[in-house]
């Protein structure tokens, strides 16, 4: 099974691939996709040709996508909502579940702690993915989200081939 | 010029697309994307299939979003970026420019106050496109957020005449 995570941003979108065999994880490819200038129908539209583009290279088989609002900034908010719209669409355009995980389920499945810092999210996303280089802190998100779904996802397989067994 | 208004929402994306000659205006088409359902991707996916179609049928010059937020709920505030991130990349993919107006100022310039209330906008919009009855309120405010990228498309292009005279 092939994951894609995704940490949404509007300038700055994370992205992950990793491969899943049974509990063996490894890493495939991983970046940020960027969005710049003053138009924001026309930033939308780079970010979900440079997604679609991911999407095409890696075909992956599922995908999730953090979910995370800041309270305090409604203008800001609304601009990661937009980034998000995109980030959640793109997969489903490939016919992909898009699973949600909010950031501090994804820092405990991850790093074992729902408070962990930026460096210690990165430090065990190489530790799980050997010889992973994340392009960015987003693109290592990502590519915990990633991780953290594939956690989900065969806790669920594995819960439906008892019941089946 | 053929202009596609849109009043974003998740529930409820209201539309409406008018004809602009000179100084007047005719209704073209109006009516409402609505997504349904607890998966948030499909919903997003479900509105992008339902604006690609609007655009697909009427084939608009320029689009214009209703730019607003809410600042008390960010996860209201977060779910409404989402359908206007899908509502600003569908003409955008149609190579449209895509204006953005405050509510304010749509009501100032469709009612001629910027404290209208959904009844005057209703109003406002029929006299403004005779023969027009707007499938709901949705699709009334989208109809005058056409009306008002109208009316400001119009005065750059009178001044960007007069400059040239």
């Amino acid at each position: 099974m092939r994951v894609l995570g995704i940490d949404p941003g509007l300038r700055n979108l994370g992205w992950g691939v990793i491969d899943v065999d049974g509990s063996r994880l490894s890493h495939v490819a991983n970046g940020v996709c960027k969005s710049r200038g003053e138009d924001m129908s026309a930033r939308l539209l780079s970010l979900h040709q440079q997604l679609t583009a991911v999407c095409e290279a890696h075909m992956p088989d599922t995908a999730a996508v953090e979910q995370t609002f800041v309270n305090k900034d409604g203008a800001g908010t609304l601009k990661l909502g937009q980034a998000r719209g995109i980030a959640m669409l793109v997969p489903a355009q490939f016919g992909l579940n898009v699973g949600e995980y909010a950031p501090n389920r994804v820092k405990k499945t991850v790093v074992g702690v729902g408070h962990a810092d930026k460096a210690q999210i990165g430090h065990m996303v190489k530790v799980q993915l050997p010889g992973c280089d994340p392009a960015s802190p987003d693109a290592a998100d990502a590519l915990a989200i990633a991780i953290c779904h594939a956690h989900y996802a065969r806790s669920i397989q594995v819960t439906a081939e008892k019941v089946r067994a």
